[in-house]
C-alpha cells in the first residue's frame, strides 16, 4: 500500500474499471470479448478513458498480441462512427490501395491514373507524412489551388466524372482509429503487427471499396524492416480485408534503398508525372506496374497478367494516364497550369553530394535520407511544422551502379534549414565498396487475390 | 501513416525519445541497462515524461518482467532522493518488517511493541489504505493526538528513547517509487511481480535497517491471491533486499480469511491493545508470534525459536509489550488516557449477521468484509475520502467453525453509510457447507534469513 495518493481520479470510474480489468486479464493471456473491446475503444473515443490508462492498455495489447477474433473486434471498433461513407452509387467496382509508407514512394500518385484511365474507378484516401516517411497529403499541398480534403458529397460525382479521387482521409469515417493512433505514436506502440493492421484495414473497411491492394514494405526504411515480419503483418491484414468481404491481395516491396529518385514534395509530384508520361524509372515503375495490375485484377479475376499490363502501358504511352491526373486535379481546384514544371514550387538552392571514393553502391540508407530532407522543411520534425514544398533530394544513383570518386551522387534543394547537416547526412545514407552488388527487386513477393 | 495529428506534444522531446525506444526494445525482449532505468525515473520524478508514456512503459515491464540486474536497477533508481535517512545513530541493530496488506491484519500494532520490549529496536514506516485491505495509518489516527507522520529528526531520539517508532512514509525518501505507484495504481499495473517488489524493497533500502522480515500474504484477500506467485513474489523481494545488504526473512501467511476478528480501524486498534495484553486470538496470534520470532533473529542469529518464543511470550505476560506501545503513542503525541476503551472512537449503531443455516463455515471472503467496511466508511472509496474511524465488522467465528441457524457470525459497527448494503456483502462473505472443514494455518511457509 503506497503512501502517496493518486493524483488523478478518473472521471469515469466505471470505465475506468472495465479497462484496468482488461489490462489485467489481457496481461495474464485472457482473450477479450469483442463488445468489451468495443467499450474500450467507445470509451477512448468519447474521453471516458484518459490517455495513460489507454496507453496501458495499448502498450499490453502490443505485448500480448490479439487474437484473430479480438482483431477483427478492435478493427470494428475503430469504423464505429455516425458518419459513413456510401460509394454504392459509383459507377463499377471501386478499388483502393494502401502502402505502410516509405522514401522517395510517389507511387499513388502513378498508379491511381493509371488505373482510372483503364477505366477501373478509385477511391484513394490518404494522410500526411510523420517522421521520415513521405506522405501523400503533403506531397499534393505543392500543387496550387487542389483541395486535399474533398467534401464527402463530392466524392462519388468525382468519381463518375474523373475516374478517380485522392482525399484526405478525415479521422470521423474512423474515430476509434483517429483517437488511438495519436497516442500510439507518442507511446512507442506503433510497431505492433495487430495494432497496424486494425489501424490500416479499419480505414480501408470504412471506405468500402470492391477490390483492395496493400503494399507492404520491408527493408532498412520500412516500418517493419524485417522480412519475416512484414509478411507477418501483410497475411494479418490480408486476412483481417477478407473477414470484412474485401477482395484483397498485396505486393510485399522493397524500402532498402529509397525507391525513387525523387524524395520531397513537389519533387515527387514532378516524378509522377513524368512516370505518367512513360519515365518508367527502375524501381519506382516496377513496383507501380505490379500494383496497377493487382489493382486491375483485383475487380476482374479475369484478367491475365499479360492483359493487365498491355492496358497499363497502353494508358500511359497514349498520354491517356498523365490527363486523368490533370483533370482530376483541375476538377479538384487545381489551376490548369499548376502542373507545368515552372509553377510547381522549386527550391532556389542546391549542395551536391559526391562519391568519396571509386567503387559499387552497396547501400543507400532511405531513413537516412528522408531525415535529410526533414532538416530542410521537406518532413515535419513536430506535428504541426510548415513545410517547404520545393526543398528534397534528387538521387542520381541506385545500390549495384558503379560510381567514380567524385562522382555526383545526390543533390539537395533547399531554402532554408541547415543544409550542411542534411548533405551530410545523404552522404552518411550511401556506402560505396570494392565489389560488385546486385540491387534488390522492387517488388519481392506478390500475395494474389 | 495517420491522418490526425496528436494533440500530445511532449515537453521534453529527448526524454520522450529514450522511454518510447526503451519501450520498444523492451517489448522486443531486449534488457534495459541500469543507467537507462535510473534515466527513465528521474526523467518521470522530473515532469519530463507524460503519464501516458510512463504508463506504456509500466505496461510493458508488467507483461515482459525484469532480468535480476533491471530489478535492482529500478528499485535503486527508485531511491534516488535528496533526502536519505541516517539511522546509524540508533542505539543496536534496527529491525524493519513489511507486510502486503490484508484484512482484519493489525500485525504491525502488535509485532512492533513486542519486539521493541525484547530489546530490539524498530523503526516501521507505513502507509494508509488503499482498496479493501487496511491501512495502518489509518489506524493509528483513531488515536486522539497521535501523530502518524513524525519528523525524521525525531525518529532516532524516540526510538532511542522508548525502542520503537511507527511513522508514515513520506514519497520523499523514494520520490521515484511515489511517482510510480500512483500512476500504476490507476493504469492496473500494480499485479506485477517485479513492479510490486522494486516499489516495497525501495522503501525498505531507503530505510536502511539492518534486519527486514516481510509478511506476504496469499489466498482470496491478498494482493497476489495465487500461491506459487506469492512464493515467487517472496523469494524476488528476498534476494532483491540481500542485493541492497539487507538480512531478510519472510513468512507467507494467510489471507484466504480475515487474519483477525476485528476489521476497521479503531476496532483493529482495540485488537492490538488486547493481543499485547494476552488474548492471543486464533490466526492473528500466530502469525504475529512467527513475524516476532524472525524479526529477533534477523539481527541475532544465534537465536534459537524457542529462545525467541520465551522472550516474546515473556513480554507479553509481563505487561512490557503492553507499556512500550503505550509509552510510545503518549511520546507520539496520544494523550495518556487516548488507549482507554471509553476514549477510543466507536460507532453508536450496530446490525447482526446471522447464519441462514446450521453447518460448519468452510469460507469468509475477505475481500467482501473489507468491501462492507468500506460501504460504512471504514475504508476509502476514493483516495481523499474521510473515514469513519469507530466503523467496521467484529467476526464471532473463523472457518473450521460449526454454527447453527440464527447464530451470530458479525456485528456491524457504523453511524453512517449503506449499512443495508454492507451488512449483505458481510453474509454473503460467509458460506456455511453441511461438511467439516479445517482452517487453514495462518503460516504457510517460512523463509528464514
Amino acid at each position: 500500500m503506497s503512501t502517496t495518493a493518486s493524483p488523478r481520479e478518473p472521471k469515469d470510474l466505471a470505465a475506468s474499471v472495465r479497462v484496468l480489468d482488461a489490462i489485467n486479464r489481457k496481461r495474464a493471456g485472457t482473450a477479450l470479448a469483442a463488445d468489451e473491446i468495443a467499450g474500450i475503444v467507445a470509451d477512448f473515443v468519447a474521453g471516458s478513458i484518459p490517455d495513460y490508462q489507454m496507453s496501458a492498455w495499448l502498450a499490453t495489447v502490443a505485448c500480448q498480441g490479439l487474437s484473430t477474433d479480438e482483431l477483427t473486434a478492435l478493427t470494428r471498433a475503430y469504423t464505429a462512427s455516425p458518419r459513413q461513407l456510401d460509394l454504392s452509387r459509383i459507377d463499377g467496382a471501386v478499388i483502393d490501395k494502401h502502402s505502410t509508407g516509405g522514401v522517395g514512394d510517389t507511387t499513388t500518385l502513378i498508379v491511381v491514373p493509371i488505373v482510372a484511365a483503364c477505366g477501373a474507378p478509385v477511391v484513394k484516401m490518404t494522410g500526411r507524412a510523420l517522421g521520415y516517411a513521405g506522405g501523400t497529403l503533403d506531397k499534393l499541398e505543392s500543387i496550387k489551388g487542389l483541395r486535399v480534403y474533398l467534401p464527402t458529397d463530392e466524392i462519388v460525382p468525382m468519381v463518375n466524372s474523373i475516374g478517380m479521387v485522392i482525399t484526405g482521409q478525415g479521422a470521423d469515417l474512423t474515430p476509434g482509429d483517429g483517437a488511438t493512433y495519436a497516442l500510439r505514436d507518442v507511446t512507442a506502440t506503433v510497431e505492433s503487427i495487430p495494432l497496424i493492421a486494425a489501424s490500416i484495414i479499419s480505414k480501408k473497411v470504412a471506405v468500402r471499396a470492391d477490390g483492395l491492394v496493400l503494399d507492404v514494405k520491408t527493408g532498412a526504411g520500412a516500418l517493419i524492416p524485417d522480412r519475416d515480419r512484414a509478411v507477418q503483418l501483410t497475411e494479418t491484414m490480408l486476412d483481417l480485408a477478407r473477414a470484412f468481404g474485401l477482395s484483397a491481395s498485396a505486393v510485399l516491396s522493397d524500402m532498402s534503398q529509397p525507391l525513387g529518385p525523387s524524395v520531397g514534395n513537389a519533387l515527387e509530384i514532378r516524378q509522377a508525372l513524368a512516370e505518367l508520361r512513360g519515365r518508367r524509372s527502375p524501381g519506382l515503375w516496377d513496383l507501380c506496374a505490379a500494383i496497377c495490375r493487382l489493382m486491375l485484377q483485383s475487380v476482374d479475376s479475369g484478367l491475365t497478367d499479360e492483359q493487365a499490363m498491355t492496358r497499363i502501358n497502353r494508358v500511359v504511352d497514349d498520354g491517356s494516364a498523365y490527363e486523368t491526373f490533370v483533370r482530376w486535379a483541375v476538377a479538384q481546384g487545381a489551376a490548369a497550369a499548376a502542373l507545368e514544371a515552372e509553377e510547381l514550387p522549386t527550391a532556389s538552392r542546391r549542395q551536391l553530394v559526391k562519391a568519396a571514393e571509386s567503387g559499387w553502391i552497396t547501400r543507400i540508407d532511405p531513413r537516412t535520407v528522408g531525415q535529410a530532407t526533414m532538416l530542410v522543411g521537406a518532413g515535419r520534425l513536430t506535428h504541426d511544422g510548415p513545410l517547404d514544398y520545393g526543398a528534397g533530394v534528387l538521387l542520381q544513383h541506385r545500390v549495384g551502379d558503379r560510381v567514380a570518386k567524385g562522382d555526383v551522387l545526390a543533390e539537395l534543394h533547399y531554402d532554408r534549414g541547415d543544409a550542411d547537416a542534411a548533405r551530410q547526412l545523404v552522404e552518411s545514407a550511401f556506402h560505396i565498396g570494392d565489389q560488385h552488388v546486385t540491387a534488390p527487386p522492387a517488388v519481392h513477393q506478390i500475395f494474389e487475390a
